[in-house]
């Protein structure tokens, strides 16, 4: 990591929902010294008391309304689903001239949820951490999730410039990449590189699973040779990868149409013996790839099952 | 690695194909000293002539049949659709008590085009080592490809006990782990655990290169949000692949006609709102990447970007 300059950005922030994406943005919040006070609430209560013996936030509140009393940011970090509850529930006791974000992985919906609960004179700005890992929860959390990863910023229409401004540099100081984006394209572009690549992972272990011919400790043993790939993002939060599919319908519905109709161009080229057909696809994908390594996304060096060299 | 026991297995080896797999076998069969000598031959000249250069092979030979001459061990290392030319080109050329083994990811199409060819006092042995890199051809090969990766060790009914061992011994000694399996299911294990997920991984890609309204640039950009998993598989050697699905055709279509079935229950269940049918699936998929963590095939350590610490 570069030297970061450390600086507060907002006085008090609070987080809503305590899992992996709040708890890394609070270490990282606190690696920056981004915040002079950061409190926090969650619904469960073992996840507030293990939180309080984390220590990534000052105060854990025993609501939502505390936890955002005098908070100049308040960080809603709970499934896309439960997003509009939270901020009818905290509306009211929100600080004049405060910002919300959420970090929800869909926007358009976010925005329908949370929108019209924004008290006058409260800004409200879209973020979406594009980071993660299989973990979930607040031990999962980590002050490094976010370091180079890109954090898009969607703003709604008419939002105040400055607030924006003030988001992208807390991003930027949690160690992010920061990229706008309007909703609509947000919500298409995240469909192409992340919603149907996680439904397609999840439904191929789904099928694994499923097949008692094919012994789970086979499909195991030899998942190196391809389907590992697939089982490191099926492995996600359940309740997050639901709330997306449920409220980033039309986006979804519409890369899986094309998805599966060029399925079953390549499923005809299997059972026709089509073999130019499947040169020129599997051809064409590999520029693709290229072009990924080129931008700094990922290595070309030799995967030896991974293990030993990471 | 650990220290390896140094001897040699067979006197003579000689590759067919002179491409990734092929020359980390050689290299890999110097480094344990498995051979006295190692010739090879490949179809196009640039090829040889790379070879010669590189020096993974004793001696390059202008044709396969005078590479084979006095061989204990020929590896049919080309593309599975060539197996059986290749195979008819040489048979009138092979040494008594030789062994001739092919490294195809398909068996029964193996089995099928070079079996009528094998004059009598040959042995056959079907191997399939489970290990490659997005790379092809003769510089992409390296001597640690097969370390602690699976090598299947496949026979057709009545082979020589003997020389299915040392094929085996061969095997390890190149580094890899070895198992037994029967020619139908090996052809499924494989298209459940490499050859549908390549399929799949090869469709999403080219979905997302045909999309225009998703720039490319955009797909590259934020493919670290799942989608990259994708393209590391989609990058692999084109004419393999097609002629694994052109091989493994009913095991292939029936396994992605399981696929098809479930992705399009998904699709209903998003399309219906069904969030109860999303969210037990995706729980259901975690305990087969829990499995895949404690067997020791991959790691479930955070993954920043990759390129940063590998």
């Amino acid at each position: 990591m570069a030297e970061r300059i450390v600086s507060v950005i907002y006085d008090k922030i609070a987080f809503i929902g305590l899992g992996l994406i709040a708890g890394s943005m609070a270490w990282a919040t606190q690696r920056a010294g981004a915040a002079t006070m950061i409190s926090g609430y969650a619904r469960s209560e073992a996840t507030r008391d293990t939180t309080r013996r984390l220590g990534f936030c000052d105060v854990v509140a025993d609501s939502a309304v505390e936890a955002v009393a005098d908070a100049d940011l308040v960080v809603l970090a709970v499934p896309i689903g439960a997003m509009g509850g939270v901020m009818a529930d905290i509306a009211g006791a929100l600080k004049p001239g405060a910002t919300v974000i959420d970090v929800g992985s869909v926007k358009q919906a976010v925005f329908d949820a949370v929108l019209p609960h924004m008290p006058d004179g409260v800004h409200f700005v879209g973020t979406h951490p594009m980071a993660g890992t299989e973990h979930s929860g607040p031990e999962a959390g980590f002050a490094e999730l976010y370091d180079n990863r890109w954090t898009l910023i969607v703003t709604p229409d008419g939002a105040d410039a400055d607030a924006v401004d003030r988001v992208e540099r807390y991003w930027a100081a949690l160690g992010a990449m920061t990229d706008r984006m309007e909703v609509a394209h947000h919500d298409r572009v995240c469909a192409v590189v992340s919603h149907i690549p996680h439904l397609i992972a999840y439904t191929m272990v789904g099928v694994a699973d499923d097949l008692r011919r094919v012994t789970d400790s086979e499909v195991i043993k030899f998942s190196a040779a391809g389907f590992r790939d697939f089982t490191r993002i099926a492995a996600s939060d359940p309740t997050m990868w639901r709330d997306v599919f449920l409220t980033n319908k039309s986006a979804t519905l519409e890369i899986l149409g094309r998805f599966t109709e060029e399925l079953f161009a390549l499923q005809r080229a299997i059972r026709t013996g089509d073999g130019d057909h499947l040169f020129d696809y599997f051809t064409r994908t590999r520029a693709i790839r290229r072009g990924i390594i080129e931008a700094g996304q990922d290595t070309d060096a030799p995967d030896f099952g991974r293990g030993a060299t990471r």
